[in-house]
């Protein structure tokens, strides 16, 4: 038998979705949405998570962390996400999480409950056509760092607020915002978030 | 027998969901994606389309009216849409394409069934769930002139740029924004555009 937790923030879809899967003999599903996530891993101790990436906090990463935590004498749970290939941070998100399984939700309903085996199982499962989305969040261009100071700008903070959050000088912090306008081929710091955002990197 | 019309862009959760609604007797259930939508509403003639407002095309507004095209002589069909209270921009475009009823995906599924039955017979149909979003909406505060300027400066478009584009002055242009900025409680340009993307206006 194995133990799945579906994670998704859509109750209308998720209970449809737990339904669908119940009828497997061979799954045990639970759910629950991104809220009090943790406190079910804890409670249902799943062998797998199959994670939506698509959470209503606005313009944050989901807590992926939460779902495998480190527990004494324990395997944590694996970590099956559902995504689409337009999702490249998200993508790369999951992968250093360490997702062994990556569903594209544009594919059949019978992906998912393969993916499910096959993570249960212990081995990776990643469908074919997130293929261009791994690409782009390969080819990410920004660092971490010049991620953070385009996403304090993108929050309207000006050059002073960023340099003093991140404690760089404001000469430093102009360098970064020149270097990421370059990187992403921006013609100025609104386009460079415009990009960010369309290319799924903020 | 009701003809209703599944329009969602995730192909495994409108596989599921369809499948779900099959075990309905009154429900015939068709689905598409929202790529060819307009084409399936021709051949199939649904009595309801219920579609979900989140649709994988970039930063747009999910194109409803093809949904319920003028057809001679005939009646077009009902709509129903799902979607939540963070997304006022969605639920008042619906509401300008005359949707007549609003399904909050945080609900129970079984108000999907409820409301695609109240839609079918020309009842309106609203989840309470949604009241906040849809105040959200009535209380933006932005003309449809002041979201056009703004969106062109979200793509990056400079003032010289917008004036080209919307056929109006420089100083118009300055005028907008700094009107722009004051309405939405803004510190600056790129804040008002964090805030209006976070708002559900963009």
């Amino acid at each position: 038998m194995i133990r799945v937790l579906l994670v998704n923030d859509a109750r209308l879809v998720r209970s449809v979705m737990a339904e669908w899967l119940r009828r497997e003999a061979d799954l045990r599903v639970y759910d629950t949405p991104w809220r009090g996530a943790a406190a079910m891993v804890r409670a249902v101790r799943p062998d797998v998570c199959a994670a939506d990436l698509d959470h209503t906090a606005a313009r944050g990463l989901p807590p992926l962390n939460e779902l495998s935590p480190p527990a004494a004498g324990r395997r944590p749970p694996r970590l099956l996400v559902l995504t689409g290939a337009d999702r490249p941070a998200l993508l790369r998100r999951a992968m250093e999480a360490g997702a062994l399984g990556y569903v594209d939700k544009k594919g059949s309903p019978d992906r998912l409950v393969h993916g499910i085996r096959r993570v249960a199982a212990g081995e990776r499962f990643v469908d074919d056509s997130l293929g261009l989305g791994f690409g782009k969040a390969a080819e990410m261009p920004l660092t971490r760092r010049e991620l953070s100071v385009l996403s304090l700008a993108a929050e309207g903070a000006s050059v002073a607020e960023i340099a003093g959050s991140l404690h760089l000088s404001h000469g430093t912090v102009r360098n970064y915002m020149a270097a990421i306008t370059r990187k992403t081929g921006a013609r100025n710091r609104i386009d460079a978030i415009r990009i960010s955002h369309g290319e799924g990197w903020l």
